[in-house]
């Protein structure tokens, strides 16, 4: 397997982004970053900047697919919408290009880094730091959060069955998607 | 002034557009229709649908503005969600193109089209076909609730005095925005 894999951690302050390459088991950081749109005022502008920027990425890296982590609850309707924005028009950018998104609720992407879903963003940072054999301290740890959800995507695509919930449905599942693996 | 203004009214069931043509003081219905997406399960499959659709629509028609009719309350957090992921994609496909987005509250169109902020969709609809000419009767309200938008735009570029609301601030906005405007 070889593979591109483009996290994202999308916000409507900091949107982080991390890049990882999968050849065989090995791991490799390409990127990792924010797009800091805290000096942006307008709303429509930090729309755009998500757009063009996350467009950008994609056309230099060539993700395979695109993974993001996806908070399903949040303190009110306004910040939902808000955050629903964000992450559309993040998408948008993917599914310009036809690349796969799959979203991840921050527990289950603390879970698969670190073993624990109620890790620390430091906590996360410095596995990540370990598996990634890199000192590279990023300025902003949406960054991280965003590399550990395509870290996370990784281990979901290599090993589905680490993936599985506990529920009778999701084995049916697993096993109607991977016939092969069940003997 | 000629203008092309394409009016949405994002809905992740059915996303409704209406595109109208302004020439001097005549406004003219170039096209109007929705985008259904019922038939697909996917959520991803519907946020492609809506921005592959309106990016065709904005490449055809090439709309120099765009306005959302945009509720900023909802039920409850999750719709808010998939509703700001809606707009979110409906405006990357606008902000693709660099087209300027102008969003206004369902009260505040109804209230430019029929005089009330509580008409029902049918007296927008009959309100349209009589203004535009035309007794086109679309299969969904989806459609003519995006094109009262759309006119409700154009009310609002054509005659800003009207959409002033009562606060000094908006004076003090209007009057710097318009320096020519007054006297």
């Amino acid at each position: 397997m070889e593979k591109i894999i483009l996290g994202i951690d999308p916000g409507t302050s900091i949107l982080g982004y991390g890049l990882i390459k999968i050849q065989g088991k090995t791991i490799s950081l390409i990127t990792l970053g924010v797009i800091n749109l805290t000096k942006f005022d307008d709303h429509y502008i930090k729309l755009q900047k998500i757009f063009l920027r996350l467009s950008g990425l994609i056309k230099e890296f060539c993700p395979d697919e695109m993974a993001l982590e996806a908070p399903f609850f949040g303190k009110n309707v306004q910040s939902m919408l808000k955050l629903g924005r964000a992450q559309g028009v993040a998408m948008a950018a993917g599914l310009m290009h036809e690349i796969p998104i799959t979203e991840y609720a921050p527990r289950k992407v603390k879970m698969s880094i670190t073993g624990t879903g109620t890790a620390s963003k430091e906590q996360v940072a410095r596995m990540l730091a370990k598996m990634l054999h890199t000192d590279e301290k990023p300025e902003f740890l949406d960054a991280t959060d965003a590399l550990a959800v395509a870290v996370c995507h990784y281990y979901q695509i290599s090993n589905p069955i680490h993936a599985l919930g506990k529920s009778a449905n999701s084995w049916k599942d697993f096993i109607q998607k991977n016939p092969g693996r069940v003997r």
